[in-house]
Formats: structure tokens, sequence, C-alpha cells
């Protein structure tokens, strides 16, 4: 048996499932889309995928798993485009950075005979240094080591979640099923935050006065305190994902803002001492997120039912939607 | 005639002096020293010095310009340790972002007949990209087509900015001559406000009770957003390079706080359009900035009186303390 994978959007993470499923081929056919002949070209060239076709329609009929790597403000449009064609049965699986919100429209838009799920990946150690998102950065093992957090809506069934498991273990990463909201809180912290803070930094120096000045110094550390913005998950609407997690940002903002005022308020009273204490704290605890990371064992976080690469294959080769 | 350059402390910003200075090699001879061997063997193995005297005495004893790559905290020190045997009418040039500070505690602590100065360098558009200072990252044209800014006290002399002028060019490096108030405030602008903003964002997800959580979505976004941390300057005293330049640092702090909590309101209101404004509005200013940057065209800020490279060149090879 054969399990029909199509991954829409040949991104940098798009391209890397294909790579990452080639151990899997025996069980899997891959077929990549994107409207982007460029991107369908490099996904060519690096092997990624067994069947490339031409239109969307053609891409999504047969499969019986359909993975988007999708900018947020895409999701609807594609919702709206794979609906009528959806094979019954089949699993859409959402990996952008906005879970409630794109369960809502999926619920609105989608059919009732297919299953909607987000899998969100951190990724591996190995492409933490990666400082742009560009296709040609995808790799096999862009999941490998690092966890994968699959939540779905209150009425996903277990069958479903079985599966995309079973892809999680697959891409070498560790699944952790989860609900929604947990989810949300986790993308606002270290996706979301990171966002805004570069954005700030950009507003209170590029939109100001001085910056004529200013952008003549401007260089190394400037830029990469910037990058965030360039990996922000939208293509023109930008601030949906904000926006949409409203919830989980505000407090986090409100406390982001308060740490600033602490800051301000060693540097003002020159407490050398604080903020020296501080900045060690900090470096410190960098390093143990940056060693566990690195070792990547996450498992004691969860419960003792991840399945073998081998059993993964096996079970999973076998869902046909 | 042959002018003496040792560069005292072999990171990537020392070797790359070096490398640059290849073409010079006529009218210049490169020393280059770092207690670290490692540092050293890897300088030795780029070819980027003419020699490598085993003891810092014998490496500054009869140079005519000393230039320093040291962190901030460093500083101090050094200077101790070079005033008893620093040639008479050398000049001793700072690159770290601390120039007020240096600047005084060179007055303190350097014979009154050698002479101090600090010349910030921007670095190239090509190394924009960098993600660590790791000393393998070093290049030749580490300062192409950027500005280097040139500052010293009251009283410098004009035939000691001239050969820093020259230096500067050498390096392929637009220099700009300028005060240290000003210099001071790019700095705290460019350099300190992102390190500031990073420290902010580390403390208020890092050193928070759900960071357990937090850690394991944690990735590439986030590890870059955090990396004006790793590029801090000092090595042990965190916090100097900000403390000592708290006049500038207070009001850009002051205004990094009031912009969060202009994005919080947008947040609050649910302002959809104000945040996506804000958000277009700082993408395209960071694309002219980035396009700038990569033609490097600073002449227009410049007076006319920039030497070409093989004037520099044959004036700085007759530089002789």
């Amino acid at each position: 048996m054969t399990t029909r994978i199509t991954v829409l959007g040949l991104g940098k993470t798009g391209i890397s499932i294909g790579l990452a499923l080639e151990d899997a081929k025996k069980g899997v056919l891959r077929t990549g889309f994107d409207e982007d002949k460029e991107l369908k070209n490099l996904a060519k060239k690096t092997k990624a995928f067994d069947e490339y076709p031409s239109n969307i329609t053609d891409a999504i009929k047969q499969a019986d798993i359909i993975v988007l790597d999708l900018p947020v403000d895409r999701l609807r449009t594609v919702f709206i485009t794979v609906a009528p064609t959806m094979k019954p049965n089949s699993i859409l699986i959402n990996m952008s950075p906005l879970v409630k919100a794109s369960s809502k429209w999926a619920e609105e838009l989608l059919p009732k005979n297919v299953h909607f799920i987000s899998a969100i990946p951190a990724f591996s150690y190995e492409s933490m240094e990666d400082v742009n998102k560009e296709p040609r950065n995808a790799r096999a093992d862009l999941f490998t080591k690092s966890m994968m957090f699959i939540a779905g809506d209150a009425k996903i069934r277990k069958e479903v979640i079985d599966v995309v498991v079973d892809f999680a273990v697959l891409l070498g990463a560790t699944p952790y099923f989860t609900d929604l909201d947990e989810v949300e809180g986790l993308i606002a912290n270290v996706i979301l935050l990171p966002q805004l803070a570069a954005a700030a930094l950009a507003s209170s120096t590029m939109l100001q006065p001085g910056w004529d000045d200013n952008q003549r110094l401007a260089g190394n550390i400037f830029h990469l305190a910037l990058k965030p913005l360039e990996l922000v998950n939208e293509t023109e609407d930008y601030g949906i994902s904000i926006l949409q997690n409203k919830q989980n940002i505000l407090p986090i903002l409100e406390k982001f803002i308060a740490v600033l005022q602490h800051i301000q308020r060693l540097v003002i009273d020159e407490d050398s001492e604080g903020l020296k204490d501080l900045l060690t704290d900090i470096l410190l605890t960098r390093k143990e997120w940056l060693d566990k990371r690195k070792e990547g064992k996450w498992n004691y976080y969860l419960s003792s039912s991840i399945p073998l690469k081998q059993d993964a294959l096996k079970r999973f080769s076998n869902f046909s939607s």
C-alpha cells in the first residue's frame, strides 16, 4: 500500500518534507506543488518529490494527506481552492504558526468529510543559524531531534492524530499532541514576540529623524536583530498572526515592556551589578537552552506512545483515505 | 619607508585587518598578536600578517600604529600593559564600540607622547549575514564599501587624523571624521539598542515560569533574535558599554518603550490597518537601507578630502612615529 502525500508550497519547509521522506519512499508517494516555477525546479533538482503535477487540482485530487507550507495570509484562499477537490477522509496539515484561526477557517470552508490539523515544527538544532528561509536551505534533517506540536479542534479523531504522529516520526521529529491553546501560547512567546520586538526596534530607529545618520553604522548586529521581520509569516497582510493571537500576545507584550522598564531603571541607577547579573543570567540560560536543543532529548515531556520509525512507516503506508 | 602596524586581538576584525592590508604590503609591515594560540595559528594559516611575536612587548615596541580588536572590558588592562613600551608619537586605534570612556581611560593611562583615537567600522554589506563573530569569518573585504567613523578627543592632531584616514582607505572603508558624541549616539542606536532589545526578549521568555514549555518550540527565529547578545562586546563585565553610554541609551530606550506601547494599543484595538501599515513601512525602509548598504555609496555625506588608495598608501608608508 502507498500513502499519497502532497506538499503545497515548496519553500524551505516544503522541500525539506519531501527530502525527509526519502527513507519512507516504499510506503509513500510524494507530490510537490508550487505555482512558482523556480521553486518547482529547485525541488526537482534536489529530487525532493516523486511527482510534480502542473496544476493544483491534479496535485490534490488523489492525496491522502495534504501538507501546507504557506504564509498565513494565503491559508483561506488555499482552503477555498482545495475544498471541492479533496478526497473524502483525507487530512489537511497546516504547518504555519496560526492554529486557532486556521482551525476556524477550515471548519468554515472545508467539506465535512475531511480532517484538518496543525503540526508546528520547532526545526532542528542544525538549522537554527539559517539566516534566511531560502528554499535552497532545505534539508532532509530539518526536523531531526526537534519537537513537532500537533493540535486540532475538540472533535479531531484519534485515527487522524495517529497518522500525523506517524508523519512527524517519519520526518525525524518528536511528535507532541496538545491543544490549540497551548500551541498558540508557545507561538506567541517564541515566534511572534521576537517579531514584535524587531518591529519596535526598527520603528524606533529606522522611522526616526536620526536614521539618515544611524543607517551608516548599522551593520551585522542590527541586521540580525531585524531578521525575525524577514521570517514573518505573511506575504502581504502583515500582522494577521499577531492579531489572531491577541489573547496570548497582550500579556507577553506587557511583560516585555515591564522588563524593559526594569532595565531602564538599572541604567538610570547605574546599577552595574544588577545589569551584569541580569545579562549573565540570560547568557547562561541561553547556553543551557542551546545545549538542550543540540542534544534534542525531549522524550521526558512525552507519553510513551511515540512509535518507532519502522512501525510508523508500516502503519502510515496503510493509511489511505 | 615602511609603517609598522600591530594588531592586538586576532578575532574576526583583527585578522581581517591583516588580510585587508595585503595590497599595501610594500609600505606596511603587519604584526599580529593574541595570547590565544589557536587564534594566532588561524591568523598564520590565512597569512594575515608578516610577523607573529610571542610576547606583547615585542609586538608593540617598534609599532607606529597599534590597532585594538578587543572586548571593551579588556581595554583598560591592555592600556596599562602597552603604556610603558609604546614608541613616542605612535598611534593607538580603538575599534570597539566604546569611544568616550576609552578616550578618558587613554588620557589617564597612556603616556603623553602617544596618540589615541577610535575608528568604528560599519563592516561590509557582504558580512552582514555572518551569524557569528568567529575568527574564521575573517575576510579581506570586511570593510569594503562601508563607513569607518573616526573620532578623538578635542586635542587630537590633524596629522594623526590623516594617518587614520589613510588607514581606513587602505582597508577599503570610507573614512568619516566626526566627534566622540556623534559616534556614541550612532553606537547606542544600532549596536546597543539591539542588544538591550534582545536582553529584554530573553528575560521576558527564558527567565519566566513558562520557559520549560516554550523552549521546546524556540528555534531559528528566536535564536537569531537573541544573536545581538552573543555579539555583545564584553567578555565578563557585561553592561559596561551600555552604562558608559547612558546619556544616549536612556532617550533611545524611552522611545523603544513608547513604540512598543503604540503597538500594544494597535493590538488591543485590533487595528489591523494600523499594524499592517506600520509593518509595511518598516519592511520598505529596511529594504531601502539594505539597498543603500549594498551599493555602499556614502560619499555624499563626506567632505572631498578622502584620498585615493595609492595616495593614501604613499603617505601612509612614510608615517613613522
